[in-house]
């Protein structure tokens, strides 16, 4: 296992189309620090503790590389990448309050470091400085993708409190979840690529169904690395979606195919939150019983040829072929 | 003192626009119920608590105000004043969470109620909604404003977090936190009047600074309130600021003309937020005897005078002698 984590860190696709598009994301990273300024120090230093802490760009790189991959040369791709990593962060920031976690990216959590409150409005900050950077821009149709995807998220983030702890959660809930809170971003940023290159309606919406379908296998997986990740090597707390009751893959899989007492031990531990110590062991190894991690990653796998095949629309070429190795790569990060 | 309060209610001028522009106000409240309906039912409900609730719509009374005194008579402003409610109303769902406010509008604030991961993912929805409408609409210049002024507002709030508890926080300090915070929304909805009636650049910075004052104005009388209102009539939980330590213009005054026994008491209750049962009384003993409200209030007026000098611009007509009494209304509330 440890062999397999470390080749797959070597072949990290996402590294290599970083390299490939390397000027670009200088500018783009240039454009980040540059925007995350502020009169009030609290808010460069907030914002750069989570930008800085080197998350994976993986969002403004698919942004980059869908106009890229089109033919465009031009600048524009750059407020845009840098918007749609705003988004996201704010959304992590948000996500933080919500979620009480301890680490984020390897690093203790912002809102335990500065506050909930800093969290929140830095994270509203962050959002407008998105909104400004875009009508900067000021396209139509990049307007409304982006600020679409914006509702969708927050749609999506309720809709995943209000599944939280109830063990009826549907697989299909769990799709629609996953589809707004982060699918709906990544299909975003691809789909705004195709646009700012001239290309027409069907050139977007391949795009669009990429990012989608990559988007829904990133967060499948991740929801699956909740259970069975290294801790030290992808700064992941193991277990926080358990303590949270989440309803993501790996329980719906386990939820379904409960003995009467294992239904007993989920009700008590998600439904009705009284854990207590042994029981992340108790969960993993129900999971384990039922094979539930590679019934995750096998779900996971169904998305990434979606994004594959939608893929196939774009013009064949080195980005091409990155983010069809980026698309295989999300569904095969270690567990 | 009373017989002075229901005067002011019998003739605020709030009411009053409210019924020059019944028929708009309707459709703009028909907007609002209709686009803070999501598929997830918490979204309508929460923020439907808040909006229900009855708020005093002044800022897309604006809007539509600022519109129709220049001569606008479509629909545009319906969609754009709902947007400028829903920024409103998602900066009161964060700000929420910031507070720890008991009291919000005379119900109990959203957060105690939802709690703080929802209110701060409705507030979220709302915010992304009232940019899915400003795109709708699409004009730039409408855009750039709204967009900046969201900016602004989170810049403010967390300039606010940061100026909370410090005893040194300047007069130029509490007022760029209270025209970035407060004033910036109300000069933005005034601003976008014109520009929809397709007026010059002059008449929209006239009502951008009439909106600009007449916030600065609303928001020091309402740091007085804090210190004076009558809980029952507003709803409000008098001395809310003192205890979160907020550095408001009555706290201002008061502590600049401190001795050094009042400067110890507020060290202790603001500065160290060291706070005891009746430290609010003792606070507003030592605000009596400096005239700090009063204090408050004269500052108030000078913006009142700046809105009004710049409201002349606008052709005249029983909307702009409306939005005069406006602002005379905003440093005449009861203290």
């Amino acid at each position: 296992m440890k062999t397999q984590t470390k080749q797959a860190d070597r072949q990290n696709p996402l590294d290599s189309l970083n390299d490939l598009l390397a000027d670009d994301m200088r500018a783009v990273n240039a454009l980040i620090i540059e925007n995350m300024q502020a009169e009030v120090p609290l808010i460069p230093q907030l914002a750069g503790y989570l930008i800085a802490a080197g998350g994976k760009r993986i969002r403004p790189l698919l942004t980059l590389a869908c106009a890229r991959v089109y033919g465009y040369q031009g600048p524009r791709p750059y407020p845009l990448a840098t918007a749609v990593e705003f988004i996201h962060t704010a959304t992590l920031l948000h996500d933080d309050v919500v979620d009480e976690s301890g680490e984020r990216r390897g690093q203790k959590a912002a809102n335990l470091i500065f506050g909930n409150q800093a969290s929140v409005l830095v994270g509203d900050f962050l959002f407008s400085r998105a909104f400004q950077l875009m009508v900067k821009d000021g396209a139509p149709d990049i307007l409304r993708i982006l600020s679409d995807a914006a509702a969708i998220i927050a749609q999506g983030e309720v809709k995943q409190l209000t599944t939280a702890g109830n063990l009826d959660t549907t697989l299909e809930d769990y799709l629609d979840v996953v589809k707004s809170k982060t699918a709906a971003l990544f299909a975003a940023a691809c789909e705004i690529g195709p646009i700012m290159a001239g290309m027409d309606r069907s050139a977007a919406a391949a795009m669009c169904e990429y990012g989608m379908n990559l988007g829904i296998a990133f967060q499948i997986a991740d929801d699956v690395l909740d259970y069975s990740a290294d801790q030290t090597r992808l700064g992941k707390n193991i277990g926080d979606d358990f303590r949270e009751g989440k309803m993501t893959a790996p329980v719906l899989v386990a939820v379904a195919e409960a003995s009467p007492a294992e239904r007993d031990f989920w009700r008590r531990t998600i439904a009705e939150r009284q854990q207590k110590d042994g029981d992340l062991e108790t969960a993993l190894s129900h999971l384990k019983q039922h094979r539930a991690l590679e019934a995750g990653m096998t779900l996971a796998r169904q998305y990434v040829d979606k994004a594959r095949l939608a893929l196939t629309e774009a013009p064949d070429g080195p980005i091409r072929s990155l983010l069809d190795e980026l698309a295989q790569f999300a569904a095969e990060r270690a567990y």
